[in-house]
């Protein structure tokens, strides 16, 4: 790939960022049309682009076959991605040795939004898109969800459409541009560029694509399943634009507000501390993970529909066929790894010192590309965990000694997974919760969150999305 | 490892941030010693602490031997560091697939610098420590530089002065604490641990360690080989603590003071546009590095004493063993990476609306986490380079084109490298130096270097010694 040439100048710098915040949250204030409205264009997108799902056998996942030593799943063209498999020992859970199948891709995926100011007031531009996987078939996605396979053709499609301004980003101001981590469990040292550009070209959107405001996707975000994964980690990773709440406000939408804003000396903890704490943590732990071959994942049955763990537990690798009228290509086969079960992600929040602050876990996974990252306070698919070694305050969040904030089913991303649905919790704890926390847990602001997130593989996709469902209640 | 139990507690934050950079400055201004005794110390303590070190062949190399399969020479207890094989092929530079043998090092070293304010000014506790591989035997060192293997005492030697302080960072405030890169061609994704913790208990140092000012270190940097390359990783990782200069002064210490201060509106372009150059050149460019049986590694020579190129350019794996007073094994064999020739790190300097800026490269590496890091605008070894495909600005920071500010050689790292010494270089070019850069080039303040280096995997080590010898010239 050839990159742009450079062609650097003097630009407006620190004052314009500030400004940038003032924008944002003004774009956050502005709602032009109901949500409803939007759940009908979706609709009708949905009817003017219908697309048909089916099981397939592998044996007819054309384009896809077992490698013949190692039995991965591999796409005839060496691209796109492969289903390897991993062998993992740690010191840490309940659990220190395992093997599994893992989803192999070492491209860098654009995840692109254009932004563009009209009538004074920031817009995003969002796409219906279809995903074989999505449980609802389409959600608003980013502008451009794409891999260099596909913006770059090799599977003969068409280009993705607006792919240009993230290619060259000379044609806009960039806003956010930093490569983020996925599911540590289901990828392996999977990352994607997250990307924000903002463009003052008139542009005129094509028919599956509208500009929405902050406002309106922070209302979207409180229906299920309609903001895909890949537009939330995007929005997730722009900076803090909260407004500065009544100081006797004590609703959540000031409370969010205010820890928002919280500099260090209003948290529990400087940043720094923070940081510390996470690199300990990084530092600290023992995973050795080790590509094997599929076919010598132990405990695995591999079928001829799908590939599942003895226990039928985790989740399973099946095959789909897709016949769809708005993609770069109309109809292909893939394998999905689907869930068994729905997962849950929970942020406990707690007020320390009069600012409300979230316990953050740090999350060790053997995708990850340094072991560990910032997580929500709980991370599990629930059914996973019966009896004895349920995860830390999996039963605490479910109970009735939380004042529940939140609590909305979001989706996973429908390129790679099938069904895979997350249940996203804010509960708010009282002064009878511990301040003190063990090793692995810690308080953080909003603020220091959203810091953290600015750079790589510190906070992970679970964590970002909670994060953006948090801003969603300002 | 058990990570100790947290006790948070809110204290002081920002303001006491703010105090920290004027404390810095303070350290840097202020001299107790001249350079001449602190290096007549180091002498004293290399006298007090005699070393031998031999060459051995590998068949005499105790405790390590060629694994019967891979062919990987590896430690007997499966800990401490192996060298591999690795085949890399690349989209770019002028080569484009090649093998070579590379050190893996999963476990993450502790390099920590303890910091205490003795008469109002902060000093830093350095070891005159004794590596193998370093070209004068003692060099000055961070108080603790040592892996699990050895704290933990995998050896069964002593365990390592002051390492409690970083592995219970609660017995004071830690200042840094960041996972920062190693040397991208002879580590594979080595990671260390940089750490700089400021206590008040009133240490009095064993006598091979000693409390130096920053403005002391800064005088070492002046000299060869006396500071050694962990030591100046974690000191590259402070915050930036340089005083406003006369405006009217144009000499190199005040441009670098003012470029240390430069805000957005002040640098060639903000720091979210440096962020976006790096990032897209790290999604941009494609680098498949797999791990290989040493033994296969196509190109290289296995002989009795050293495995090394056809060419005999590049570097040699050797054997050493090591006789020492005051480590905490006092004698060992071990193999070492030993360069052919002296390295070369250049950052070219040029005033772009009159603030001083660095011309940085984005430096693709097979060892690194992510493929590209920032890195000094010209990184080789010169011999390597004969004729053509020579590196862009190697020849023009040799030149008596430019004028030199810094030319000074410092020690790559003696515990794994051979007499490994690389000449740094800080040249500055006129405005007859092109502003436009090629899209693998930009142009950075050193406050948005310090920036970047606050985060992992972002500034590769090159880089960051050479920030430290900038730091050195205010």
């Amino acid at each position: 790939m050839v990159l742009p040439h450079t062609e650097a100048r003097p630009r407006p710098g620190h004052a314009d960022r500030e400004h940038l915040v003032a924008r944002l949250a003004r774009s956050a204030r502005h709602r032009p049309r109901p949500v409803a409205d939007l759940e009908a264009w979706l609709d009708a997108r949905a009817r003017a682009n219908p697309f048909e799902i089916t099981e397939v056998p592998f044996a007819e996942l054309a384009g896809w076959s077992f490698a013949p030593h190692s039995g991965d799943l591999v796409h005839d063209s060496g691209r796109f991605f492969s289903v390897e498999g991993l062998h993992v020992r740690t010191d840490g859970g309940p659990v220190d040795e395992w093997w599994q199948p893992i989803i192999h891709q070492p491209d860098r995926a654009i995840l692109g939004i254009l932004a563009r100011e009209i009538d004074g007031v920031l817009h995003f531009l969002l796409q219906a898109k279809m995903e074989p996987g999505n449980i609802n078939g389409i959600q608003f996605s980013p502008t451009v969800q794409s891999t260099p396979s596909n913006y770059l053709r090799t599977h003969r499609g068409a280009r993705s459409r607006y792919v240009e301004y993230f290619l060259e980003p000379e044609r806009g101001r960039v806003l956010v541009d930093v490569l983020q981590s996925e599911q540590g469990s289901w990828f392996r040292g999977k990352r994607n560029r997250n990307i924000l550009v903002e463009v003052t070209d008139d542009i005129e959107p094509h028919q599956d694509f509208v500009w929405l405001t902050l406002g309106q996707i922070h209302d979207l975000l409180h229906r299920q399943n309609l903001v895909n994964m890949d537009a939330r980690t995007v929005l997730s990773c722009l900076p803090d634009h909260a407004v500065a709440a009544d100081p006797a406000d004590s609703g959540i939408a000031a409370a969010v507000a205010r820890s928002s804003l919280a500099d260090d000396d209003a948290a529990w903890q400087p940043l720094l501390q923070v940081r510390n704490w996470l690199t300990a943590n990084k530092a600290g732990r023992t995973l050795m993970a080790h590509q094997v071959p599929l076919r010598q994942v132990r405990d695995w049955h591999h079928g001829d529909v799908d590939i599942r763990h003895r226990s039928g537990r985790f989740f399973r690798i099946v095959g789909r066929a897709v016949r769809a009228s708005n993609r770069e290509v109309t109809q292909w086969r893939q394998p999905l790894l689907a869930p068994c079960g729905t997962g849950l992600v929970a942020f406990v929040v707690r007020r320390l010192g009069g600012v409300l602050h979230v316990l953050a876990h740090a999350d060790l996974r053997p995708g990850y590309r340094d072991i560990v990252e910032l997580g929500p306070t709980v991370q599990c698919t629930p059914n996973n965990f019966t009896g004895a070694n349920r995860p830390a305050y999996l039963d605490l969040v479910c109970s009735d000694q939380v004042q529940v904030h939140y609590d909305v089913l979001q989706s996973e991303e429908g390129g790679r997974f099938h069904h895979a649905v997350t249940r996203h919790l804010v509960v708010e704890v009282g002064p009878e919760f511990p301040a003190t926390t063990p090793p692995d847990y810690t308080w953080v602001t909003l603020r220091q969150l959203t810091a953290m997130t600015a750079f790589s593989y510190q906070v992970n996709i679970e964590a970002r999305s909670l994060l953006l469902c948090l801003r969603a209640l300002a």
